[in-house]
């Protein structure tokens, strides 16, 4: 199989099988201590074989971020599935098919309006929908407020007929990614502990039940100390790791399992830059969040064997197919034993976004073998 | 098909025929006029149908970015290829295996070094490869000083076996993208054909014959006005146009016939935020270069039907799947008719980087009904 690693072509994405699993237990061992189940997050791997090594002493459940996802999962065999994304009417007939199927599928939303709607399509499909009400934890994105009149009345829309039931709330903290250290982080942690846990405690004095509490986010999950009235965890990208949980303190570099393997096929001496065949197509556009405080460009550039940092190089500019290597803080690299044809592993700034443009992983042993080629489910359709 | 229209899932990939053939046509014939011919870049659409309309009534020839690019659009039916990006020895056998089986693929190199491994590699292989001389004309990326010692040094090794032969000399000047104006793109284009043409005619002069002498980019093919010397322009973005184009001036943002057609899935009405079901993953992480001088975020979002600008509305933020649209001056934005299940399109910034994310092309005629679904090919490996 060292054959196979020589003959990879490139630009490839390769998955280190050992840091992998190290990942999965770290995070499995971490939420052990803390005695709460993880939910894990499809949407990083998209890839059965990753999946089942999460799932493996958890309670087997996933969360996905497309229908399309759910339902790919649900045909590998797993039947517990959170779509934790709003979820609008035109879905509605293909989550009452998947649920139909015997997929046991929860679906979130945050206003009235939504849970009407949901509540009256389940009726006219006669399936009762499980319903997570989504919270805003941390002002990005969506969410109702926690323990507001607003959830209430969802809940109440939702319990009230017999197309939908109230499964729980759902809450998930990505402002994690623009904190600036691991204090301010558990904060945020313990915030958005709070949003859930104390929402769920408002709807059960008023009367509703509220099985589920699930919170999560890989900065988050990593550093809380206190899941207190929580009862699942969702994280994804904690598997492969990259760049950005490096600079926020979640791993180091060393635990982050995914690279992209390129050979260099150009220089241009005088300015010390090496150009590789990996540019946005292969790493992706992802920089980061923009408070990202040490400049990793698209990727930290690695010898190929052992993904071990090469000085201070990284990828300083990206085309479709072209990236260009130079030294971060802009000194005059040394490149002179960088040949044509040399092979360089590039570590990600973002997992999700550079597995994102593959297809599949050539899975790494040990030994810097090739042991699999492990694929990635694609596209949104259900 | 308006049926068809309206069950497409979101995020769906949507493909404007009438633009598509309008934007062909308008290079085509300001190419015309200057008297030069196109060989269309197909890594922006990775489709064969896109590439037919584009080499409808030029030689026939393409320009691609991956041998597997090459061996695709070759089984695909078209016979003379560019491989634009600097060869590596791994790559050498399969380049041989395709010129084997009648694709006139043509290599670019820009250093002694990797013209002897080709040329060697020739020999080796029993091929003799054809050779273009890749010239840096804009300071950016790969390429030999134009009217250089070394350039005439490359032309002697490739020229002095079988196992190679000179074909000629090309350019591309992506620094166009980040010009500040129309007439600062001009300029570039003749700096682009001077390097180009001037080293044709240096290589002429030291007795190396150089028939092809190829440049471009969709900005400076665009508004170049004079070609002379020059054989042939390459350009792939100017099918689709985006964003940056239109910024640049290049095109109209009306002229866009990419775009990605998206479903509202909530809202944050006190911020005046719309969230809708195309992140990052259907958009692509592109933000194009940091001199746009306007913002556009991710992409301007547009009506379902017709593809028109609604207000200022422009994507703000993307996260996986989730996309938030707000006004682009910060203002509230009235959102108020636009409701959860709402279809919207969203132009692209970068159409190359906007495709790349998915598989296929959902194709529109002049009244909006689905008309097609056109494939894009996928991968690296030849």
């Amino acid at each position: 199989m060292r054959a196979a690693f020589a003959a990879l072509g490139t630009p490839s994405l390769l998955l280190d099988s050992v840091r992998l699993d190290r990942n999965i237990e770290r995070l499995r061992s971490h939420l052990e201590c803390l005695r709460v189940p993880l939910r894990p997050h499809v949407k990083t791997s998209k890839c059965i074989e990753v999946v089942r090594r999460a799932i493996a002493g958890q309670p087997g459940g996933i969360t996905a971020s497309t229908l399309g996802e759910a339902s790919w999962f649900f045909e590998h065999g797993i039947a517990d599935i959170l779509y934790a994304v709003g979820i609008v009417p035109q879905r509605l007939p293909a989550a009452a098919a998947l649920i139909a199927r015997g997929c046991r599928l929860k679906l979130i939303l945050d206003a009235p309006e939504t849970a009407r709607m949901v509540a009256e399509a389940g009726i006219r499909l006669s399936v009762r929908f499980p319903v997570l009400l989504e919270l805003d934890s941390d002002g990005q994105r969506a969410g109702l407020e926690p323990r507001s009149a607003a959830l209430v009345e969802c809940a109440r829309i939702i319990s009230d007929n017999t197309g939908s039931e109230l499964a729980g709330v759902l809450t998930h903290a990505g402002a994690s990614y623009d904190c600036g250290s691991v204090g301010e982080i558990r904060a945020l942690a313990a915030k958005e502990q709070a949003a859930a846990a104390d929402s769920a405690v408002l709807l059960r004095e008023a009367g509703f039940p509220c099985p589920v509490v699930s919170v999560g986010s890989t900065p988050t999950a990593t550093v809380a100390n206190d899941m207190s009235g929580v009862t699942e965890v969702r994280a994804g990208v904690y598997m492969f790791n990259d760049l950005v949980m490096a600079a926020l303190g979640v791993c180091a570099v060393d635990d982050i399992a995914l690279s992209v393997l390129t050979t260099v096929i150009g220089h241009q001496r005088r300015k010390g830059w090496i150009l590789v065949d990996a540019g946005w197509m292969a790493l992706s556009r992802d920089r980061g969040p923009a408070s990202l405080s040490l400049n990793q460009g698209y990727g930290v550039v690695c010898d190929a064997k052992n993904g071990t940092p090469v000085g201070e190089l990284i990828v300083v500019a990206v085309n479709q197919e072209h990236g260009v290597i130079a030294s971060r803080d802009g000194q005059f690299a040394d490149i002179g034993s960088i040949e044509v044809g040399t092979r360089l592993r590039i570590l990600p700034i973002h997992a999700c976004a550079t597995a994102g443009m593959h297809d599949s992983y050539s899975v790494l042993n040990a030994e810097g073998e090739i042991v699999g080629t492990w694929t990635r489910m694609r596209g949104w359709q259900a």
